[in-house]
């Protein structure tokens, strides 16, 4: 059982995040709080709170969840910077909060005027308990940054008048998306109240109950603890998984661990993308099948975080790199490129190939994805380390100096600095109070080559276990540990149950996932590369490409295409398509569409 | 410019098709009834009619083309036999028609009792138009097989209505959903009044102004002449389209022809299944971009039929025979697998690979599919044979025997037997009223192997011409055709910027494409079928399989899988995939789905 390591304990210092971090905090999350105006998601709780009389309602019927996201993201984003602006509008914004509670501690815009007569009347849609859910969530996020409690006040009161209304053991409850179970549970963990994971342990256990019309889709169609397949609405699934790894690891129920561990094997083994992207389905922003896995995937942006919740949560609980793989891919990969580089416009689809038309928006009618990216950053630093009773787990690269407490009650200083993900490169300092002996875990990820590590100048051995390098010592204050890695290129094939994999590879180095874009390609369409899966590829850093990015580069070949050949016709074995040697340029995926619209290509088909 | 044969002087004699259409009318046509009973969709014009006085209205606001498009699948049934239970159900239900209509023309059973005030105010939705098309090509129908003017008097009025509430050259006017279009210019045919061919090219021009927002996907993105690309919901796109190769036929409108041929060839070329299905996407049921041809494609059997309603319009134009094997293609493989052997069970989407979870149902929310098949196969006889100042043109290979009325005036009967889809024999019997010069076509399809003709005993060399054998000849009185082609089986590869179609093939034989279900592969998972693409495969008819079918039959491979290897991993160029032998069975893909629920596939990837 690992501990997380709290977003205040850790500082970002690195070259790639903190850019990033840094425009989640001056751009993005400011941004977002005007579109929350702008939409009228603010206006909402005013007319709750009865300062606009004769308002109407705007927006979707979850709207408040947008701003408890962003009053999530704010949080955050407080625990690691003094930002006079952000901590002002918050403080606003959870008055608001406040004041449109009523006292029963019912807290809803929606249903909070003209329809308070249709509260908790309607679970399979409205979303009651999904936005106390992020309400919740964003409680607990503004109490551990800043230690106040006003706004976990505001949630143990709709909290409580949830558990009043679907009293555990008595009558069912739960929500056609999920989320108050999650954020249940850290609530519990927040303010130690057994009653909030009792709650959570109800509402997970209401599912199968029909309270959600046994909807397979709503994951209603049986108990949780029955359920042996991934499937329905790719956000609602995960949170819901995600909760129940939660709840195992507060009470360490056996039954319910491997539930999450068989859905796990599921959902890993043939429902994610080589990006981490999850959801494949168009329809229903839903999973397909297992290897269905196509090009034009869905892979929604809230999905890979939600991909991301369910790994870390798994990571606490086993200590297994391939948990911490899942949420580096993912982080790089499915969620990075929901976000321009301006940090101001959101996918919402992440599709693996595109014709130049998907394009990303400043906000969205159902606007989940934009603050779900900037909470996510905003905590980044609680992903960077944990413990465990052997003490210091790296588990992002991200270069940062923190203090982290240890088990035994001990504090150590770290600094880490990093070449990621660009270069293999990462340096460790620890300044224990006083010599110590303790375990340092560093991660050696699944792309990772050729590993060498040093402590001080002596090149060492250390144990590996799990997809981590084990250093146990007597550490002395100012200890240095340096690991390299090489970080080869590689050309990843797909499952040959895979369909779409079939003779297509995509090119990967490090944690990044690779594309083909047109923009690099003058004398191709994107369309007709082919490679022969021998290519070696040179990696080039380019500073002044979208925002410096390593690119990497071979001779491939192009189809030499007639346009005019019919769609379909009698394949002929022995007629090789005719080539032409071609250049290729590869940029991170999650760099994509930040230039001139134009055709995109994660998976190059293989030749013949 | 070819013209039509009638549904009426038609009467089908054949061995697979005859069953059919029998059904249809015995089995589908009753079971709508009761599904447009049941639905409430013929209550809403009883209330529409005052005679259910607080009736609320049932289902969707589009309901009424349910109970058209039965009521034209009805009356072309009625063209071909004397059925008394479906003349009386027919009678009854124009009857209701009738009566719901209001004094001035106005009929739609959503706005008819308590949303007058609603009517013409929404376009964009509500289907007002869509609506009054169907009746309109209901009451064509009814007049062409019955002679009757009770339902054409009713469709005039309706129309009529719309001319005045949206006047030619005056008040833009279109619908969100085109079919009105195409039902005017078969009014203008059956009538002769110009109103309606006048007010359909209005109604095309009125496209790009705005009326529809300006919506790409409703086609109101660009004035209709200025139109490119095929984009937006399938089956709306093609209605519209063909609707302007109709005002061609009538109008000649080079300009409108030009357009038509834009968008054909890019249907054609880019956006068209294997099976004639088009519309590749769940999200819209719309088309993608170009050569975006996924394996799970949405496919809407409504849009396979509108197809069908725009290749033969251009057929009628030009008698090119391309269009005449796309009509072929869609009907047997992108209509004829919407609906169940039983004739009772639908399906909307047509995918070109499941897992065993997509199923046929006995009716939808959104109903469209059901009786637009149900009206296809009701008006195949009129499919069968065109004319032309040359003669006399066989179009479909469908047994029957026939009454043309050649364009000098006389009349020729006809007996044509064949072999069809299974067998390459035709036979044909010409019975002018005494003996005649004119020319006979006799189509080549694309996937005909080798053609001998003869007439008589004697083997002839005929012209060949856009894809028809030309046999210009006096006839005589019982002078006989007879052409006999080979049905090679094909493996079907696909343009190299498919890329769902890398390395795969489907399989053909004569107009059918073929596929391979879990059930007839005890041995291998069909996603580990593989091919080499050299197989022979020995066609074998199988008369107590799926109603009578030729299966196919080869020895390929069958990939021995691990599933517990990684979903993802480094290609290696040297390792080839470890296989074994597997026969492998292929039945028609219009069969799939009426045995045990299981995967199928339509496409087989190849070796390595």
């Amino acid at each position: 059982r690992l501990r997380p390591v709290g977003v205040g304990d850790v500082e970002v210092h690195d070259a790639f995040w903190q850019p990033r971090l840094d425009r989640n905090r001056e751009q993005t999350i400011p941004a977002q709080h005007e579109q929350c105006e702008t939409t009228g998601a603010l206006t909402n709780f005013r007319r709750a709170a009865g300062h606009t009389p004769g308002e109407p309602f705007h927006g979707m019927y979850y709207s408040d969840s947008d701003v408890y996201k962003w009053a999530e993201a704010a949080s955050w984003s407080l625990a690691s910077t003094d930002d006079r602006a952000v901590a002002e509008r918050l403080a606003e914004v959870i008055r608001l909060f406040e004041a449109a509670q009523d006292g029963e501690g019912y807290l809803n815009t929606y249903f909070s005027v003209d329809r308070v007569a249709e509260r908790w009347t309607d679970l399979v849609v409205r979303h009651e308990m999904y936005c106390i859910g992020h309400l919740t969530q964003a409680a607990v996020a503004h109490f551990r940054a800043t230690g106040s409690r006003a706004l976990l006040d505001v949630a143990e009161r709709a909290c409580g008048h949830i558990e009043a209304r679907f009293a555990p053991g008595d009558v069912p409850g739960t929500c056609g998306h999920p989320c108050l179970e999650m954020a249940l549970v850290e609530l519990y963990r927040a303010t130690g109240d057994e009653r909030w994971l009792r709650l959570a342990v109800w509402q997970l256990d209401s599912r199968g109950m029909g309270v959600l019309n046994g909807s397979e889709y709503l994951l209603d169609h049986a108990r949780l603890r029955d359920q042996s397949f991934v499937t329905g609405h790719a956000v609602r699934a995960l949170y819901l998984y995600a909760a129940a790894a939660d709840v195992v690891l507060e009470t360490g129920d056996e039954e319910l661990s491997a539930v999450v561990d068989r859905l796990w094997a599921d959902l890993s083994r043939h429902k994610t993308a080589v990006t981490g992207g999850v959801g494949a389905r168009w329809d229903g922003e839903a999973f397909g099948d297992a290897y269905e896995l196509p090009d034009r995937a869905y892979n929604e942006t809230c999905a890979a975080i939600a991909h991301i919740f369910l790994a870390w949560r798994l990571l606490l609980r086993t200590g297994d790199g391939a948990y911490r793989d899942a949420v580096e891919t993912a982080l790089y990969n499915g969620v990075l490129p929901g976000l321009s580089q301006s940090g101001t416009e959101f996918f919402y689809q992440n599709p693996l190939a595109d014709e130049g038309r998907h394009r990303r928006s400043p906000w969205f009618t159902c606007a989940c994805c934009p603050p779900n990216i900037a909470r996510l950053l905003a905590s980044l630093p609680g992903y960077v380390y944990t413990t465990s009773d052997e003490g210091l787990w790296v588990q992002l690269y991200v270069g940062n100096s923190a203090r982290v407490r240890l088990p035994d009650g001990s504090s150590v200083g770290v600094e880490l600095s990093c070449g990621l993900p660009w270069e293999g490169t990462v340096q460790l300092r620890l300044t224990p109070v006083e010599a110590r002996e303790f375990s340092v875990f560093l991660p050696v990820p699944a792309w990772a080559g050729e590993a060498t590590v040093r402590v001080g100048e002596e090149v060492v051995t250390p144990e590996r276990r799990s997809g981590y390098l084990v250093l146990t010592r007597t550490w002395q204050p100012g200890d240095e540990v340096r690991l390299d890695f090489t970080m080869p290129v590689r050309q990843i094939g797909t499952h040959p149950r895979v369909a779409a994999g079939h003779r297509r590879v995509a090119v990967t180095r490090g944690p990044l996932v690779y594309c083909v874009e047109q923009s690099d390609h003058a004398d191709a369409a994107v369309a007709d590369l082919r490679l022969a899966g021998e290519e070696t590829w040179r990696p080039e850093f380019a500073a002044d490409l979208l925002g410096g990015v390593v690119t990497l580069h071979t001779t491939g070949s192009a189809l030499k295409v007639d346009e005019d050949e019919p769609l379909h016709r009698p394949y002929v074995p022995a007629e090789p398509l005719p080539t032409r040697p071609a250049e290729i340029t590869a940029v991170p995926y999650y760099a994509w569409a930040n230039r001139e619209a134009g055709p995109m290509r994660v998976f190059l088909p293989l030749l013949p």
